[in-house]
């Protein structure tokens, strides 16, 4: 499977922002983010670099932003 | 391998823009594409999305800059 992993560069570091993504979608001035297990993540910022074959992608997030999640409002037992 | 077939979206239509894309980085207001073969374009628009899993990046091109291309200099033969 192709999905990467973001990362957040920090002063020259590079911190795990969100495993296995899958969808990278921008959205007026924020990034939506969904991964491989439906785990979502909105951030104002920007794409520093995607290599695919790598499967990294690096980010410059100046704010995330909180997701009021209501994409699964099913209760099974 | 994980690279991915970047497409043009056009009324509705998605036309093929570079196979095999390895690296996507935007450069301010343009994004720079270079392909596993080391084809590069560059282009002012902007991504539509990236599905990972797919092996898809969808853009909005507004328009095709030419690249001065020197980046092989050799002469084999």
């Amino acid at each position: 499977m192709c999905e990467s992993n973001a990362y957040i560069e920090d002063n020259g570091n590079e911190i795990l922002y969100l495993e296995a993504v899958d969808i990278l979608r921008p959205e007026g001035g924020k990034i939506y983010l969904k991964n491989f297990w439906g785990e979502e993540k909105v951030f104002k910022g920007e794409i520093k670099e995607i290599s695919f074959l790598k499967h990294r992608i690096v980010l410059r997030i100046k704010s995330e932003i909180m997701i009021d999640k209501q994409n699964d409002g099913s209760h099974n037992g």
